[in-house]
């Protein structure tokens, strides 16, 4: 009966993540290849007393069916924290709470996206994003980034000439370069990006985890009425709970509302509530200061050891935050080459080339993460990396 | 910017029953028009020991992102429960959890459906799964179903003249009728479906919700092949929790997870972790006989509210489960206008024009739930119906 299946679906490309997570989480096996939290770090203390608390003080309304918006305390943080953080002013009408920014991505493809409609996305990119917009068929058109972020003369080729409904940007410790676009970089394209009928998508999920330099402007101060935030606690809190959101103009969140409650009807409500009494109850951002001194350890030590042990002519992009480094080997070389030998050696890595879309694939790309793993497995992990190099 | 929202979102329709909720919450409304659960009876004790144990023995594990498929506890009790209350034999590995079975018609619109793909809906019926299916854009077919279940006549000709993909069907205690399909009628639509490339897709939410009567045949059990089931865990322990799941054939199974994947990466792990703890610490059939003990109860005082005062021309189809009363009005009378009336003397219900697909709507129609409010206001709020139907 596979006949019966939609178009959409057949022409999804297969994860090769997937089949890589497959190897990476056999036990003997140094993975740098997943984009886990690191699970020490979670909050467990704290949200068991969240949960106590909102049953005990709460429990009919939590267990109850509730709005596909979200719940108000949550939507009202996350306004305050905008407010606080990066001093942009968002109403909570304009956030809809959605199941992790993944969803989010997924009802943008719904309300926005006609088969055949033109987008335009980083190269490389994100690969969830790449698979929830494919499923709307859509055709992508890609801008290449570098250290400094969007290459500006492309973007305003293929704005002029595809005229593109959006572009999709991870601007702060992008996945899987691990770069942040500068902040002359952003004024370039908020002001390419003016110049068109399109919506500017900035998601978010490792923005607040920066480990040095500073922070850059968000493109929602740049250009309000243009720009859509995608944000997450999958990141920062915990990611099991599968909670985001997005921030829209009017005209755009009652589509979104629409599409949400057709999705589900709404986000797990007991869930919103939990993480509501959490932040309440807990300095975020200590607990954030946790994980960047955490992370930004970890980062060292694999910045180390490659220095130590990969040859001289492999390229590292260092970044200022989130969990990710990118790694260009010499041209020529194969990174799906290395990663056959790296499985034998028991150490994986993710290759560059599921990251591009498109033809313009830089074989010779990696994307290593270094949250996972403690500091002596880095260390011994990028070791066998560098006796799979010698060859 | 409006031009740039796609076709899809722009033709879904308004959601009458939004509307009526924002009159029928009013604190001095006596509402039989929502659908939600009695909150008095939610498990909140046995759910807080859950949250409880699952942190304190597993917390690291329940708070990490985890499969696409689902929590494989959850799956193998979902399949044993199968097994046990209705002799089928499912394997976990056909389990797909959900966001509610609301998620599930949204995979299987995304795997199934192209742009103008026809698809069969029972009529009146769910308006969750129309909505839900509306945004791929099919044409939907209807047949219509009285006391014994789904028109055969017209399923037949439906089948042979469009060739749906799909049918979709509430075989126990419909949303919004309340009816159940026979079992003769189960035969003779297994009988027809049988005939033709199409699933049948069984939507299940208030099946176990059974207070008289014999339960009758799954279509799984009559068309293994041909059968997708939809459950959820809403109406029988916690709604806000969203969690429910899709029973596919094996070539179904990797579509859907690509797409639960693409939607929101996976469903609230925790939550997944939580009410899977729930279910081996606690008795579910003890609880759902409290919840049937208590519906029934309310059921009987509207059906005798109803005897008492309602005129003798007005006719009830008497469920034998779930949550809902359908009402025919005498034939010319608008169950619309009635509404209007009603809202000016304080109850709520849904008129059942919102529930009907195409042009064959019977406005003499209406839904009445009798489990949100209780005895004392049942009768109050069904009085006031009648008082509204004496002019």
């Amino acid at each position: 009966m596979k006949n019966l299946l939609s178009n959409r679906i057949q022409n999804v490309p297969e994860s090769f993540i997937r089949s890589i997570l497959k190897v990476s989480t056999q036990p003997d096996v140094i993975s740098f290849a997943g984009g886990l939290p690191s699970a020490d770090l979670f909050p467990i203390e704290g949200l068991e007393n969240a949960c106590h608390k909102v049953l005990q003080t709460n429990g009919k309304k939590a267990l109850q069916y509730s709005s596909s918006e979200g719940d108000s305390d949550l939507r009202a943080w996350i306004s305050q924290r905008y407010q606080e953080k990066q001093g942009l002013n968002i109403s909570p009408s304009n956030i809809l709470i959605t199941n992790g920014s993944q969803q989010a991505l997924d009802l943008l493809g719904k309300v926005l996206l006609n088969e055949g409609d033109p987008i335009a996305i980083e190269n490389p990119g994100y690969l969830g994003a790449i698979q929830s917009f494919s499923l709307y068929q859509p055709i992508m058109h890609t801008v290449a980034i570098d250290e400094n972020g969007l290459d500006t003369k492309q973007l305003a080729d293929v704005l002029e000439e595809h005229k593109p409904k959006l572009l999709y940007t991870v601007p702060n410790f992008q996945n899987p370069t691990g770069i942040s676009y500068s902040q002359e970089n952003r004024e370039a394209v908020a002001q390419i990006v003016s110049q068109h009928d399109i919506l500017l998508v900035q998601d978010d999920p490792y923005g607040e985890l920066r480990f040095s330099g500073e922070q850059k402007s968000n493109f929602y101060e740049l250009l309000p009425e243009q720009t859509l935030l995608l944000g997450s606690f999958s990141k920062v809190v915990v990611p099991s709970f599968r909670l985001g959101w997005i921030v829209a103009p009017d005209w755009l969140m009652k589509p979104l509302v629409i599409a949400k409650q057709a999705a589900d009807l709404h986000t797990n409500y007991f869930s919103q509530q939990v993480i509501s009494q959490y932040l309440q109850d807990n300095a975020l951002d200590d607990h954030i200061e946790k994980i960047t001194h955490f992370y930004g350890k970890q980062k060292q030590a694999m910045m180390d050891a490659i220095s130590e042990h990969f040859p001289g002519d492999v390229k590292v992009a260092e970044p200022e935050g989130g969990m990710f480094l990118w790694i260009t080997l010499p041209k020529g070389v194969s990174a799906m080459k290395l990663f056959d030998k790296a499985v034998q050696e028991k150490v994986a890595f993710v290759p560059g080339k599921p990251f591009y879309v498109g033809d313009e694939v830089q074989e010779n790309t990696m994307r290593l993460s270094y949250v996972t793993v403690d500091e002596a497995k880095i260390s011994e992990g990028i070791k066998r990396l560098a006796y799979c190099m010698k060859d």
